[in-house]
């Protein structure tokens, strides 16, 4: 069965430009990673002078500046190159909403390993990888994810303490599972001085949270549970539980287990606060959200982007009578509040 | 140095699906290593029936397949699946114009090398893999071109074959240099039963061209010379010679080298076909054309994507006083002929 589009003759362009699409990722790694946005910011324009200042060649600079200009990260103007405006703001160290380090974990070996198995991931139905269950600590992996990603969430976190209602310096206590760079408590911490921390991740990623409540000034309000989500006693009467970005490593059984934990350490009318990726029903939009599913196969035994409905049932049978979806201005994930 | 769109809030979306890309290639290179696109086309068009057709998991193919939605290779409607009309012409196997064979190349192993040493590249100026300057054989690549690359020729095979009036039949000699799987000259061969072509590659290449040769009928019409086309003796009087995807691999003073000997070769008012990407002067458009120039620099010491100029110049001082420039419809490549 094929769909047709009379009249348009088909082009590979679009399989070819897939089969060369992991140039465009290493491209912009290497970019970041000889911090070429920076130097085009501070003023190095032409090849000849970029070159210098990154200590590339002259020739490798020039095509590879060439490069980033055709997909849109630098503009080219005679020989002279300049960022983008997108560049400007996420790939230029001086400025304060940089996202380059997202290449630690993005770009990975890890990631790239996982892809690498994908043949062998989609006959088996889960990652081929050596560890995918994520229920034990993988530290060259999360220890990663929370030295790179932190920059990522600045605007669903400050979207989650909005929903929290943080500026109103309410007293409450907050727990902040699988909480990696701890950066979604830490927000609230922030807006709110009334707000208590309890983070909970595997023992080499605390100390990366950590690290991030003394910078943001709010190690005094910050505690941390060293282990497993599934088996460290969670702590009682907590007013939050943040769940962001965890549902997705595991099958729904698990998630229930998971949930009906969360449900116990609330107090009652306290909040689930969940953060993911949420295809819509058909699970093939919206992009971002639902090719998030592929991530899951190649990397995990059983992970997968829920859809609302699918959530919904979860979070049910684990106790919460309601969750309600709110998409994030112009970001790909969403969040689910479920009350107790 | 920056460009500002005022009014237009710049969103870190195009830096999260760059460094996302290679899960597209890994992602389609599975799906033709599985066959799933010729699967769909026979009819298994939900992911259970599919799953059991590829022998593979069931969610490891629902998520696959919903991932090839996204992008545009399948169309979805209720569980079902179907080819888009792309896939249906060029990934489905039962198809004459399928090129699932590309992978073979494209997606090999060798480019993923070259790619993963990027950076260093950029510093060289040069690939940092181990052979590059493409004076000697190096079977593993160019056999792998040639029996992957010779379905994605077609159409710019069968533009040259009519600039050269092939179907009037006059009784020409051509030379195809770096033949490969030889299909430039055998397309000709086909069209023309008074043309006898010689193809010039490594010997180990050269089996693929001649076996392609033997299959299209033209065998007796085919001879071959094994060697370098820097040292190996060319011959004489030759009405035509093919350079197709063969300039880029070299620096200009290579080129020259390369275009003084194919005019010694030629017969006068002889004609050299080169067949390569030309960018436009600012080295930046098309995208096609402009972006092989980072597949160069990853895997040559010194190759190109050189513009029309260029060509010019080199093939000028090489002793040909004209080179006309011919666009090929709807393929990323351009046509040179310069007559001796």
């Amino acid at each position: 069965m094929a769909t047709v589009s009379p009249g348009v003759k088909p082009t590979p362009e679009r399989i070819f430009n897939t089969l060369s699409a992991f140039q465009q990722t290493a491209a912009l790694k290497t970019a970041i990673e000889l911090d070429i946005f920076t130097k085009i910011g501070e003023g190095a324009s032409e090849s000849s002078s970029l070159a210098k200042r990154i200590g590339a060649s002259e020739r490798g600079t020039r095509i590879l500046c060439d490069y980033l200009t055709i997909f849109g990260f630098l503009a080219k103007e005679e020989e002279r190159y300049a960022l983008a405006q997108e560049s400007a703001v996420f790939l230029d160290r001086r400025s304060p909403a940089c996202l380059a380090s997202l290449t630690g974990f993005l770009g990975s070996e890890i990631h790239k390993r996982n892809f690498d198995a994908l043949t062998p991931a989609v006959r088996k139905g889960g990652t081929a990888a050596a560890q995918g269950d994520n229920t034990k600590p993988n530290d060259e992996m999360w220890v990663a994810f929370a030295r790179s990603m932190g920059p990522l969430t600045v605007p669903s976190a400050m979207f989650i303490a909005g929903l929290l209602g943080a500026t109103q310096k309410n007293a409450c206590k907050i727990l902040d599972i699988a909480a990696g760079h701890g950066m979604f408590g830490i927000t609230i911490a922030k807006q709110n001085p009334n707000a208590r921390v309890v983070a909970l991740d595997w023992p080499a990623v605390l100390e990366v949270a950590k690290e991030n409540a003394r910078a943001a000034g709010v190690a005094d309000r910050y505690a941390t549970r060293a282990g497993s989500a599934f088996e460290t006693d969670l702590g009682p009467d907590y007013d939050y539980v943040l769940l962001t970005n965890i549902f997705h490593h595991f099958d729904p059984a698990r998630c229930e287990t998971l949930m009906r934990r969360v449900h116990a350490a609330l107090k009652p009318g306290g909040q689930a606060i969940t953060l993911d990726f949420v295809p819509n029903e058909d699970r093939v939009s919206p992009a971002t959200a639902a090719g998030f599913s592929m991530v899951m196969l190649a990397g995990t035994d059983s992970g997968d982007a829920y859809t609302f409905s699918e959530f919904e049932k979860m979070f049910g049978n684990a106790g919460f009578a309601k969750t309600t979806l709110h998409p994030i201005p112009e970001m790909p994930q969403r969040v689910l509040v479920s009350e107790k």
